[in-house]
């Protein structure tokens, strides 16, 4: 187990630490290990949004549950953590999903920016999660939207960005998982209507659900129960077995019933060949019996995988329709990326390298020289370096310590005769002695 | 009004909605420009904190209420939101402040650090405020703490390491006002001992109420109320002079009534001329009859003002008894940033220039040439440039107005023998061939 995992193991063990200490279940306590990589993750992901002409917006933490509330699926709302306002009386939430929060803006305050209209975000998000599925009820996310673009070049430039964002940490080996909301629900509802047959709505959900689990027998039961003939029934199974590389394109041609599911698979297609100029279509997996968690999708749906974790590192699509409930209609693509599922990928595959935390210098001070020691850290600071300045570590010994369980580099120290300093390596215990306040490029010149 | 003044404005003015996209009141959505102002305040503050040596933690956004509680005054709980966790059944608040959770960390899962322990964060807190007060509910604060050094030396680094923070906006004049809870507490119970006067506790709480507002004349009618004798009266009213430059020592020697005061003097005496190594001196006053907001402080106490903002852009100081209430005891000094305070400061006063935020190129493709202009924009990109890549834009007029709109320098497009691009200064509407894919040093060369 890596060092970093340790970190993890520790909060994610806080549960059983005293009462006086204890954090509700699922809220993690990250200490600097783990701090400092999401830092790492934050301003790496934010770097690559911006290059591609995305603008950062920080939306509030919580909102009016009736005001958010259009724009969230029944399962997430019922996942919200809710609670009445003390001053309006009003419910609020606090938001379990930050491309609603997006939508809202876009609709009303941002109304009249030319579209297309590039925004990124880098958040947190509330849920209640069952424990047992090993998931934080604050996850971080951090995600773009391209509003007012119905383009396949739209979807493809989404995919390509959250890609690239992923692609930033090093992790190359994922898989794109690309799906389309339009091709199957356009098959059954053409070979309904035209078959004269319509699933009570009932009916049409728990097909819906039996596809989602590709459970076949189910399926048959479901469709003999509601009446559909053999037709149906042969073409929904069949689409079950949509799954694989570019050759799932043929297949699902032959497929085709109607005009919605040939529009969807155009689409899906047209974006396939996008992601090639983009040099992502190795990587991609099409999937057009896919039918969880689309939420609000319209088109487009994807996810991005890593083999070694159990959650998505990302995912989007398209939802044209989600802006529309806010104000005027307008269509829209984007994703989000799950920080920690990408931190996860990252460790077990590569291992962890974090960013250069380790402080350069502790200025070691006897009581009579803390003004020199304090003006000469700031020398030290000024010219680049971290550095701590000492506020009464008692001994040497005791700052040496201090300094190795700190990760600290060198100790700096004035002599006995309080002409000289030493400088203390602090892994190698080797010493040298240093003419005083003698800084050449930053560093001190070894005498 | 500054561009900027007009953003916040729009964003003050976000409740004149429709109901459709409303958000609670002092709930900000932060659009770019004040998303990216926001953003290059977490940067720079964090930078100097990991420069002095603090490091990073990220403590959860809410935690159990009777957990927390220990740490905050009843006048922050009262202010707090709060709610019941449909998991646990315990109450839940939204932090109103990061210090306890800090001091919660410290005591427990950090228990086993050596000391001194070098902290900081950058967060969101949430507090019901008064509509009047012009108070935001949702408030980013960045701080330090210094956990585990008790010495005059560790609350010196604190007030410099804010002021520090403050100066990196290129804000220089500022004040600080130091304070101590122990002269003004020390006096009032020495001379109630020695007189033999016990105030009851609800007096003792109206007479401190009373200094906080310096009202001399209700401190009288308190102190004859209580039936306390000229010499404690005289004593507190000339304390309620004690507010001004170096001579304050001075004037405070001659009020001092027994040892706890005698120490408290001592000490931000030793603090005073601290600060003068750090070349602050000229920049501080002394306050011995602060009272406000005291809270959990139990020696220096300090805020940093500045005369174009209502509120302080910073505040700190000692809690030797904080971190006790979760664990073991822990000597402890900290402070914590006020964001929108600073960058209310920095925009009053210097203007605000934000850092670049201009997008440099928009590669505007006819269909017929996306895929080249998406290769265009990756090798853009990997120069090092930030670049939007056309998703459907349908003229090239559009795309002069989009890039206008969008503070785009340049428009790169094919020309329509295929063979030669153009470049397009969007500010002067000056144009150029340029050879195709002749990419210098990260920008194209103009034939």
């Amino acid at each position: 187990m890596s060092e970093y995992s340790a970190i993890i193991y520790t909060v994610m063990k806080k549960n059983s630490q005293p009462s006086s200490t204890s954090t509700p279940r699922g809220m993690a306590t990250h200490l600097p290990a783990s701090a400092l990589l999401r830092r790492h993750v934050q301003d790496t992901v934010l770097a690559t949004f911006l290059k591609w002409g995305y603008r950062e917006v920080i939306p509030p933490v919580f909102e009016y549950l009736d005001v958010l509330a259009r724009g969230l699926s029944s399962a997430l709302l019922e996942k919200s953590y809710k609670f009445a306002d003390r001053d309006s009386g009003r419910m609020i939430l606090l938001r379990p999903d930050i491309t609603p929060q997006v939508a809202r803006m876009v609709a009303g305050i941002l109304s009249d920016e030319p579209r297309p209209l590039r925004l990124c975000y880098y958040g947190n998000v509330f849920r209640y999660e069952e424990s047992h599925a090993g998931l934080e009820r604050e996850m971080f996310q951090a995600g773009c939207e391209l509003a007012g673009a119905a383009s396949p070049e739209a979807d493809a430039e989404i995919i390509a960005v959250a890609a690239k964002s992923v692609r930033e940490f090093g992790i190359e080996d994922f898989r794109i998982v690309i799906s389309h909301a339009g091709y199957l629900s356009g098959i059954m509802s053409y070979i309904c209507k035209s078959l004269d047959v319509s699933l009570p709505h009932d009916a049409e959900y728990a097909v819906r659900d039996a596809i989602s689990k590709k459970d076949g027998c189910r399926i048959e039961a479901l469709l003999d129960d509601a009446g559909a003939g053999a037709s149906l029934k042969n073409c929904i199974l069949d689409v079950l077995k949509l799954f694989g590389g570019e050759s799932v394109f043929d297949r699902a041609a032959g497929l085709i019933q109607g005009p919605e599911s040939e529009k969807a698979l155009l689409n899906l297609r047209r974006i396939y060949d996008l992601l090639g100029v983009y040099g992502l279509k190795d990587r991609v997996l099409v999937d057009l019996c896919e039918m969880r968690g689309i939420d609000y999708y319209t088109g487009l749906f994807f996810e991005i995988f890593h083999y070694g974790v159990a959650y998505p590192l990302g995912r989007g699509g398209r939802y044209d329709n989600l802006i529309g409930k806010f104000g005027p209609d307008c269509p829209s693509t984007g994703f989000a990326i799950d920080v920690e599922s990408i931190i996860m990928a990252k460790e077990k595959v590569y291992g962890v390298s974090l960013p250069d935390e380790s402080i350069k210098y502790l200025v070691f001070t006897e009581n009579e020289s803390w003004d020199d020691g304090s003006r000469l850290s700031g020398l030290l600071r000024n010219a680049g370096h971290k550095v701590i300045s000492d506020t009464g570590l008692e001994t040497i010994d005791i700052a040496i310590g201090y300094a190795k369980s700190n990760n600290i580099e060198m100790i700096v120290m004035k002599g006995r005769d309080g002409k000289h300093s030493f400088v203390i390596d602090v892994k190698s215990g080797k010493k040298a002695h240093v003419e005083k306040g003698k800084l050449v490029d930053g560093d001190y010149k070894l005498s």
